[in-house]
C-alpha cells in the first residue's frame, strides 16, 4: 500500500487520489451491445447460446423450479440454514421500518396534498455467480422487495457446472417465497429482464451487483428502454478512518476483507497516527498469506492505499471528497464525527463493528454506491422497490383560495389553457 | 382526438396505444455528444460561443449577480410577486413534511442499525427557457434543494433576447435566496455543470426538465461521469378518467392545458360514457380556437386519443398500463379507486381539481416522471436531494450475538477474510 501525508498532498493530488476509474473498460461497450442486441432478437435461444458460450453448460430449459429448489436446498446443512434465517430477520426488521405511511398536509384551507407509496410493479434481480456465488446479495435484494410488495420478482443468477444453482441460492428462494430462478447470467441476463424474452418477463426496474459486462449492460438499457436500474456499480471499496484508539489487527483484517472481493477492490485507511499505521501494515503481512484468496488480495492492495493526517477532521475531509461505499470509523470518538460525515454508503462505528456485519447480518443493505456514486446516491432500500405518487384534493373552498394564484402565475408563463382549467372551476 | 373501445382493443393495440417514443431523437445524439465534448474541452469560451450561436446573444461575462437579479426582479408587480409567494409558501408547506428522522432498529442485542439523510452537497438546478419561461419549474426544484440544505446550488438558464433572465425567474431566484444564475441554456447548460468550466462548479446531481437536446445530454452525461440526474424526461402528457358523473367543459380545459405545452404532448382521456365523451370532444371544439397557442394544443390533440371502457375499474387498468405522469380522476367515486392506482407521477382528485393547481401552486412538485417512466419512478422531492446513509454499531455483546452467523455466511461464500473481521474481534 503506497503511504501519503496529507499536509504534502496538493489539491490536485488528493483529486487524483480520490478519483476511481468509472468507465474502465469503454472497450466493452461493443461486446455488450451486441449481446443485448442479440437476446432482443432471438430471445430464450440466444440465453441458451450464451450458457452454452460463457457459462459452459448445456441447458435443457431456462430456469429452475419450485421442486427443483427445494431438492438443490437439501444440501444445506442446519448450521448454514440457522446462518441464512438469522440474516433474513434481522434485514427484514431493520428494512421493515422503511415502510412508512406519510400524513396528508392541508397547505391552504381545502387543498389537501399528501404521498403514497406503491411497490414497483416487476422487478428483477441480478445476482451474480462468479467466482464468488452471493446468496447474501439475493437476501439484500428480496427482502426489500418482498416488503415493499412488488408483485412480480424475476430472479437471474449464472448457472454453475453444475448446470443448476447453488444450495444456498435455493435456500434463499425458498426463504424469500421465491419459486423460480433464471438460469441467465452476465449482461444476457440484463438484456433479457430489460427487454422480455418468451420465458422471462421484462421488468421495470433491473437490481443487482455484477461483473464489468453486468454494469455495462444496466448502464446501456437505462437510456435506451424505460426499465430503471437500482445504481450503477463499480468494483467494491472501503474507506478505515483510525485514530491511536484502534486496534490495527482489526483494521488489517477489514482491509484484507475488502481486498479479497476482486483485484480491483480499493482499500484505503485515512489514520491520525503513524504507529497504529506502521502497526496496521505489519499486520496486514502477518494476516495476508494465509488467505485462500491472498493472491487477489494483494493485487487489490497494490491498488490501495494510507493517507497520514493530522487530525480526524482531516481526515473525515479526505474521506467526504473520497466518497466512499463502505467507511469505518476505527476510533472510541467516532460519535463526535459522524455529524461530519457528508458522503458514504454504509457506516461502521467503532472498533467492535466489521463491515462484514453489514455486508451479511447486521441488518444493513450491503448493495451501496461505489466510485464515489455516494455523493449523490443512497444504498438500495425499501425506497428503491416503490414510488412515492403524490396526491392532491381540492374542494369548493379550495379552488376559490387557490385558483387567482394559478391563474396569475399561468399568465406569467403565457399558458392559458392552464389558466382556464382553474378559472373554469372558480366561476 | 382518435376514439376507441376498450372493448375492442387487443392486448397488442392496448401495448401500442400505451407506448411513447422514448427516444425519438436519437439522431441528436452525435449533436450533443460534440457539445458536451466542446464544452469539457474549451469550458466558459464554448459556452460563450454557444449562446451567440443558440440564443443569438452576445455575452460579456457568464452569469448575473445579486444586485443585477435585484434590478431585473423589479419589474414584477405586486399581483404577481404575491402569486409567486403563495406558490413557495405552499409548496414549501408540503415539501417540508418530506424530510424526516429516522428511528434506531436494535436488530439484536447489541447491534443496532439506522439510516441518516444528509443533504447531496452541490447540486445543478436547469430552468428552462425557451418557447415559454418556467418560474414554477426553479421553485418546484429549488424549494425541496433548500428544505434538504444542499450547501452549493448552481442555477443555468438560457438567457433570453436581453441578455438576461426574466423579471419573474429573478424574483423567484431572490426568494430562494440564490444569488447567482449562470446565462447558460440547453445541453451546453448539462455538460457545464456535469464537467465544471473555470467558472460554474461541477455538481454531484443535476435536475430539470428541458427540450430533447437537454434531455440527451442528461442520459449521456449520467453513463459517461458520476453525476447523477432526477429523471429521464419526455414530453408532458395527462390521462383524465372519467365517468358519468364528470363534467365536459372541465375535461376538455385539462386536456388543452396539457396539449399547449407542445405539440409533442400528449392528453388522453378514458371514460365510461359516451355521453361524457361527446360532450368532451364539443367542449374541445368550443375552448380550443380562442386559446393563444392553439396551433400547439392543437398538433398535440391530433397525437392523442380517447378510450372508451365499461367501467373505471377498465379505466383504471389501462391508466396503469400507461403510467401517466398525470393523473386527472374526474369522478364523483375517486375515493373507491384511488387503491388500485399502481402507476402514476402525481393525481388530482375529482373534479374541482385541476391538473394546473399542481403545476403551479397546491404544494406538490410538478417535476414528474414522463414516457412511463412512473412504473418506477417517482417525482422530485425533498429525497432526490438527499442521501440516507445506514449506519450501524456493534457492541461487545453485539459481535458475540452476531458474530457466528456472519463467519457461517462468509464461509459460505468463500470469503475468509470477511470471516476473520469477524472472528478476531469475537475472540
Amino acid at each position: 500500500m503506497k503511504l501519503f501525508k496529507y499536509s504534502e498532498l496538493t489539491a490536485k493530488d488528493i483529486q487524483k487520489l480520490v478519483q476511481r476509474n468509472v468507465d474502465p473498460a469503454n472497450e466493452i461497450r461493443a461486446v455488450v451491445e451486441e449481446v443485448i442486441a442479440n437476446v432482443q432478437q432471438h430471445g430464450d435461444s440466444a440465453l441458451i447460446d450464451y450458457a452454452q458460450k460463457f457459462d459452459k453448460v448445456t441447458l435443457t430449459k431456462l430456469f429452475l423450479d419450485k421442486a427443483e429448489l427445494e431438492e438443490l436446498a437439501e444440501a444445506i446443512t442446519p448450521e448454514q440454514k440457522t446462518a441464512l434465517e438469522t440474516a433474513y430477520s434481522n434485514i427484514y426488521k431493520f428494512h421493515q421500518t422503511q415502510l412508512k405511511t406519510e400524513q396528508k398536509v392541508e397547505t391552504m384551507p381545502g387543498v389537501t396534498c399528501w404521498r403514497e407509496l406503491r411497490p414497483i410493479e416487476k422487478v428483477g434481480l441480478y445476482i451474480p455467480g462468479g467466482s464468488a456465488v452471493l446468496p447474501s446479495t439475493f437476501l439484500m435484494l428480496g427482502i426489500p422487495a418482498r416488503i415493499a410488495g412488488c408483485h412480480e420478482i424475476v430472479v437471474c443468477s449464472p448457472p454453475q457446472k453444475s448446470g443448476k444453482v447453488n444450495a444456498f441460492i435455493a435456500y434463499v428462494a425458498l426463504l424469500l417465497g421465491i419459486d423460480k430462478i433464471y438460469l441467465v447470467g452476465g449482461s444476457q441476463a440484463i438484456a433479457a429482464m430489460a427487454y422480455g424474452t418468451e420465458s422471462i418477463a421484462r421488468v421495470d426496474k433491473i437490481f443487482g451487483p455484477g461483473n464489468q459486462f453486468v454494469t455495462k449492460a444496466k448502464t446501456l438499457i437505462q437510456s435506451t428502454t424505460t426499465t430503471a436500474i437500482d445504481m450503477p456499480a463499480g468494483p467494491s471499496e472501503v474507506l478505515v478512518i483510525a485514530d491511536d484508539t484502534a486496534i490495527p489487527a482489526y483494521i488489517a483484517a477489514d482491509l484484507l476483507a475488502q481486498a479479497e472481493h476482486g483485484s480491483d477492490s480499493q482499500s484505503v485507511l485515512v489514520c491520525t497516527s503513524a504507529a497504529i499505521t506502521e502497526a496496521t501494515l505489519a499486520e496486514i503481512e502477518k494476516q495476508l498469506p494465509v488467505l485462500p484468496r491472498a493472491e487477489i488480495a494483494g493485487l487489490a492492495l497494490d491498488n490501495s492505499y494510507i493517507v497520514v493526517t493530522s487530525s480526524l477532521a482531516e481526515a473525515m475531509d479526505f474521506s467526504n471528497r473520497y466518497a466512499p461505499e463502505h467507511l469505518i470509523l476505527a476510533t472510541h470518538s467516532w460519535e463526535q464525527i459522524t455529524g461530519s460525515i457528508i458522503n458514504a454508503g454504509s457506516v461502521f462505528l467503532g472498533n467492535l463493528t466489521p463491515e462484514s456485519a453489514g455486508d451479511y447480518a447486521s441488518g444493513t443493505n450491503h448493495t451501496l454506491p461505489t466510485s464515489s456514486y455516494a455523493r449523490a446516491y443512497s444504498g438500495v432500500s425499501v425506497d428503491s422497490f416503490v414510488k412515492k405518487i403524490t396526491f392532491q384534493h381540492i374542494t369548493r373552498e379550495g379552488i376559490q383560495n387557490i385558483g387567482h394564484t394559478v391563474e396569475v402565475l399561468a399568465e406569467m408563463e403565457g399558458l392559458h389553457a392552464h389558466r382556464n382549467a382553474v378559472s373554469i372551476r372558480k366561476s
